[in-house]
């Protein structure tokens, strides 16, 4: 069976979210990406040449539909400068928000981040921090965009990622420390870090929302250095997110 | 003055690096951006609407050459996807690798970094952290394409960045702590992290090279949480080097 035209327009159509949540899938490329998320959620197309199935012997019961398909029919359903030897639709996962998670455990709002690629970076440091849960304010970036997918490099396999109105959200919180990032915030050094709640960042251009700032209990800050260092207003939301989380998980361990 | 066809021609062509080598200029876009620069490198062309312009009155003497601009006329010559009011061709500096500055600041070096948006991204943090010189290998990305010049947000006006062979600086500094990431190196919040020196930051997918890797005489790692988690592979560059000076700065200040 070779990939007919119909499934390289299905494949391609994918870079929008309408036709995404139509179908009810996403896109994967890549041996390494698809490898990791296999057995995580459901697969329903996969297109590979026979060399990478040759890798695979047992896939056959993880796939609903699997397309072996030439390296040049592959290029042209792909959605990467570099076509890989593998891509594959996946189901889209339903997670509802659970907010009992920020009472015993460290997990991230994002507050409308709008690149693609900086919502994967986050999925994957979130990974590399052992945070499991990201809650996505309803006008963040789709995190099932093919952009993101591939940016987070396997992450979405363990990172749960749900959108919900944040507001709603932190209001049922109560008591629980919820962080965000201002310039006016505390050095973020000199504060005793908690190991457990919710850590909130912000979009590119305009940071965080005032409806969800005002419901934010711990304003901090990432010191620039030197400290009165005034040139450089900000860093991208990815490291910014990265920073901070690698010194909540810096604190828990050293304490 | 309107924009005329050849000029529009002109600034797309510095997509490529070409094309920028040949003019020894760069693309830099948006009031922001291009204000940040405007002083730090001498700007061979301006194009801007009226309104941009009325903002900034005394601009002749800082400009070779000012086209006004309309709005259409500018998104026609725009790399972006939002054209902005104002876009500058700069000169582009020649700074040679001063190697001395490793012996009294912490400087960055990056063999091998590809994704334009990676290097600008490192760039801005660079900026952030105070690090004022960033070796690049003759590998790396060039600092100068549109999409790495838009990502540094001005901290290229701040940040020298220079090309060099990494080997042959290595082989010049002698006993300055050189440092790097590697996934079997030192747990960094245990060691003691100079205030001088190099750290040294690979290539998306492959790392640092050999030839680099052997001249490095401080192994670290960025510990992921639990320390035993398995699952998470590697961090972003930009995202790894961000967390790895943040924790350079936080020692230097908690000393």
């Amino acid at each position: 069976m070779s990939l007919s035209k119909n499934k390289i327009k299905c494949i391609r159509s994918l870079e929008a979210k309408k036709h995404r949540k139509e179908e009810g899938v996403f896109l994967a490329e890549g041996p390494k990406l698809v490898g990791e998320l296999l057995g995580h959620f459901p697969c329903r197309l996969l297109v590979a040449t026979t060399e990478w199935l040759e890798t695979r012997p047992a896939l056959a019961d993880e796939v609903q539909e699997i397309v072996i398909a030439s390296r040049e029919e592959l290029s042209r359903a792909s959605l990467l400068k570099t076509p890989q030897s593998v891509l594959a639709l996946f189901e889209q996962p339903s997670f509802q928000a659970d907010a009992a998670m920020v009472r015993h455990s460290l997990c991230l709002a994002l507050d409308g981040v709008q690149d693609p690629g900086n919502l994967g970076t986050i999925v994957r440091l979130a990974d590399w921090f052992g945070i499991e849960q990201i809650f996505c304010s309803l006008h963040t970036v789709d995190v099932y965009s093919p952009k993101t997918v591939q940016a987070t490099m396997g992450g979405l396999a363990r990172v749960k990622v749900c959108y919900t109105d944040l507001p709603t959200l932190l209001d049922s919180l109560e008591e629980v420390p919820v962080y965000g990032t201002f310039l006016d915030g505390g050095n973020m050094y000199k504060e005793v870090l908690s190991e457990t709640g919710l850590i909130v960042m912000g979009n590119e251009g305009n940071g965080i929302r005032t409806e969800v700032a005002s419901r934010i209990n711990r304003r901090i800050c990432i010191p620039t250095f030197p400290a009165d260092r005034l040139a450089a207003e900000s860093l991208n939301v990815a490291v910014a997110t990265a920073v901070v989380c690698a010194e909540f998980r810096r604190q828990a361990v050293t304490k």
